[in-house]
């Protein structure tokens, strides 16, 4: 018997399964994997601390911030790694160490993806 | 003493509070408010079953649906008839009753004001 082993080479992590997906809303009925990616994405940002954290780096100077600028929300600084993972998971954010510090970007193809979602299509109008 | 009251004229229900608000997420960041409201309309579609829903009404014919035409989401009625209340009460969908039917109907200004949030403001690419 041989040792060589078949790896699975599709097996996307929750990052990549949040991977731009869907038609816009308005276009279709979605299917069940089209809601169930999409879903993951507005769940996201669904929680107001979230919204902020995501909004604070989408807004920061070159689309980048590092948890020290952008810990001003209120909570913790668990509860900010907490919620910047959920949204490193969702795929709306990277992230990189450079340093001491970790620097979260905003992931624009993600971003665009969900607004397309909320388009109107012609037909629905 | 008189039988005058002033009414409160300014109560917004659920619905009203999670009318349009706030400008690009890349825009600058969120205020907790403006956050608490947004994250209200995207935890209404942060759900796979709900985003169907949404979806299934936000697509038909004319924009708006009654709840026979989009039952088809392979939960129970009860359930479809909770997540229609939900997507409601976030101000995503409008209801009326005509006849025997409830139909509802996609809140076109909610959704705009969603793609908005989502639209990446130059200052920020």
């Amino acid at each position: 018997m041989s040792n060589t082993k078949v790896l699975p080479l599709l097996d996307p992590g929750p990052s990549e399964a949040a991977a731009p997906c869907c038609p816009p809303l308005t276009e279709r009925p979605f299917t069940a994997e089209e809601a169930e990616t999409a879903a993951r994405m507005f769940k996201a940002l669904g929680d107001p601390v979230r919204l902020r954290l995501f909004s604070a780096v989408a807004s920061h100077e070159g689309g980048e911030a590092c948890v020290c600028d952008i810990s001003d929300v209120g909570v913790s600084q668990p509860t900010v790694s907490h919620h910047l993972k959920k949204l490193k998971e969702a795929g709306l954010l990277t992230s990189e160490r450079r340093g001491t510090w970790v620097y979260y970007r905003v992931e624009p193809s993600v971003l665009a993806a969900m607004g397309k979602l909320l388009t109107i299509a012609p037909a629905a109008v």
